[in-house]
């Protein structure tokens, strides 16, 4: 009978496909895998204890409150908070600027209803996170790519893709997903005068940028939007919609992330949102406000932050030990992962197969560009943050054994089949 | 500079507004006022002390996993009690025909992301849920209209509408949000050989099933579909997507609801699940695993039917103590609402006016029509389930007032103005 319901499929799923990397985890749960592939924060750096506490307090305390639905926007002590919170980076938002969404993902979604009509161009970075590209795909997303090196996006690149119209620029620049690449300073401020002169506003995802563990903070795009702004007109938000998330900083089992935008988007995207899913779970709201609070959010990033350095180096060590000199990587400043590239020629897909025959699994770089092309051919993806310092080292030894056989096949044709 | 963000919304938000209700339940969370707007359960059969030992008990036992990401599909011992649990109903489901999603409210999201293109026609019932119409509306629905009576949808009148062609039809059979009535077992037989004759599958939405206060328990359209089919080719799953929740019989507040469906179907949403938030939140799918498990849910859902059986009866015989005889309101076998309906003429709208001056609040009918018309002008939507017994009774005595006053307005013309 699924005849029918198949005969009944909308336009939009035709293109959608589940995640590559989705795909590749249910292959590399298995124990004797080490895998780099997942984007798994450590669950030993979970606040599982605070979390208890958390929610013995919200069900004596707030039982009936916790448990009951709630308003779409979200609990407003949480937006209080988060807003609060931002201040620190400089952004300027009231609780009435934040809208609480059900992870990352959802505030990807909810952006992808409000602003892509089937056909409209998005300008992305190449690479970009495979996510959005999820998201924005299911409302018919065109994409104009735009590549990134280890100063992040291009922008001297920018011009002519701008040019070309894209209904808004979705941006990383800390600590990017995949390639782990943070934008200068120089030009998060030509961008900002390019989105200004164009006319084309600017979607910044930063879910990482309080994991940083070397060089200095950068201001965000949305704060540098607003100085510019200001010299104009005064506007607290403008031309950029900001994302972040609890994912990597207290837990993503609890699915809480929020977007930050003007007043009149923010209602908007909540009346998107109650069409969605009428309100994120009001009882997680009410935990992770009972675990972030009194300083403890700050004081646990700072757990986190020293942990995921650590491992960070282990891997950038074991890479200098174990790698060929052909292949180089990223050196990321903070974040969950970093990007290695093979000499061109080079297969990732290929790679993968021969690693996982060494029990260890990366993702392979082709799903993180919009085009999902072979531009990606000769990347990785490799995730620092879940394993702990000794199974990085293990496991890059493992994958430079299949990296080798494979640089000696690429390199030595004659020797296939050996 | 919002001007900039304006410019740049899709199609498909031009005709999505906030739901009438929402706004109203803004206006009456004055303490003085007695609301029968909210579709909101009893805070009071909240199982706060089991919510909470759940909680120690994950978090003790499975902090890494219930804290961390999780498959999109949901958590698997859920989706196997789910599957288990729908046996008793009749319907023949495993774990892989379960979706777990964030609210049903998503469930209707992901449905309408699933089936509706742009201009598609969907047959609702007349009246029919308004967060159903909210989903269906973002993809740009259109509604064919069949009326309910005290049996439910009006079979009998589905042939020209069904000749039309709709993508599918959406009908709450149990207790029906708003009108709080139940399609009776000769009628479902009647659907379910129409949907089959017009090749029209159906989206069967069930939240409030096992809140069944008096009668006979009636076969689901999903169980019917199958013996239906099952006569000619076997399938187990067929022309119905059934929707259920924990909403009604745990919490709302935790988002949990789920789709049964063929596993193909499934497989198709759990893509644009992924696309929408990567997955429902694991600690909430662990948390009620463990609070309904062990025959928890069954023994709780039975307090559930004795307090709010008692709420009905109590509203039922206030509106026959205190309203007039031109005034009817169906007399529901389960659920959480009942129906009023004025004589012809009477504006429910006006009526909310002079209510609120009273102090009780209701949500007038227009909303729950596809049309949005004047259809449900003279209809009031009563909740029964959120406030106790002796409020029930006098919020239906304050409401009597503001009846009665309009109904000797609406007869003698010549006193407006007086």
């Amino acid at each position: 009978m699924s005849t029918l319901w198949k005969s009944r499929y909308a336009q939009r799923t035709l293109g959608v496909k589940s995640s590559a990397i989705r795909e590749l985890l249910k292959v590399t749960q298995k124990p004797e895998i080490i895998s780099f592939g997942g984007g798994l924060p450590a669950p030993d750096v979970f606040p599982v204890k605070r979390f208890e506490e958390a929610c013995h307090k919200v069900l004596t305390e707030h039982g009936a409150e916790a448990l009951q639905y709630s308003a779409t926007e979200g609990y407003q002590p949480l937006r209080e908070m988060i807003a609060h919170n931002l201040a620190r980076y400089g952004i300027v938002a009231s609780a009435e600027n934040v809208l609480i969404t059900s992870g990352s993902q959802q505030a990807l979604d909810l952006i992808g209803k409000l602003l892509i009509n089937r056909g409209d161009r998005v300008l992305v970075e190449a690479p970009t996170y495979l996510g959005a590209l999820q998201a924005f795909n299911v409302y018919g997303a065109q994409y104009v790519s735009v590549p990134v090196d280890d100063d992040g996006l291009l922008t001297d690149q920018l011009d002519p893709s701008l040019r070309a119209g894209p209904k808004f620029m979705y941006v990383l620049p800390n600590f990017q997903n995949p390639a782990g690449v943070t934008l200068s300073e120089g030009r998060r401020h030509q961008l900002i005068l390019l989105a200004d002169k164009y006319g084309i506003p600017i979607i910044e995802d930063d879910p990482y940028g309080q994991l940083r563990y070397e060089g200095q903070h950068i201001s965000p795009l949305v704060v540098l939007d607003r100085e510019n702004l200001r010299r104009d007109n005064g506007f607290t938000l403008g031309n950029v919609i900001y994302l972040s998330t609890f994912s990597k900083t207290l837990a993503p089992g609890i699915r809480l992330a929020w977007i930050v935008a003007p007043e009149d988007v923010i209602s908007k995207l909540v009346q998107l949102k109650q069409a969605a899913d009428l309100h994120t779970s009001t009882f997680n709201q009410y935990v992770a406000y009972e675990v972030a609070r009194d300083g403890f959010l700050d004081q646990h990033v700072k757990l986190i932050r020293q942990v995921y350095r650590e491992r960070r180096d282990a891997m950038l060590n074991a890479l200098h030990e174990y790698f060929p000199p052909e292949v180089t990587w990223t050196h990321p400043q903070g974040g969950l992962f970093l990007w290695v590239n093979m000499p061109e020629g080079n297969d990732s897909q290929t790679l993968l197969t021969a690693a996982l025959a060494e029990n260890v699994a990366f993702v392979p770089g082709g799903p993180f560009y919009a085009n999902n092309g072979h531009e990606g051919g000769h990347h990785m993806r490799l995730n620092f943050s879940y394993c702990q310092p000794d199974v990085i080292h293990e496991g890059i030894r493992r994958l430079s054994v299949a990296v080798k056989m494979q640089l000696r096949g690429s390199h030595h044709p004659s020797s296939v089949g050996q």
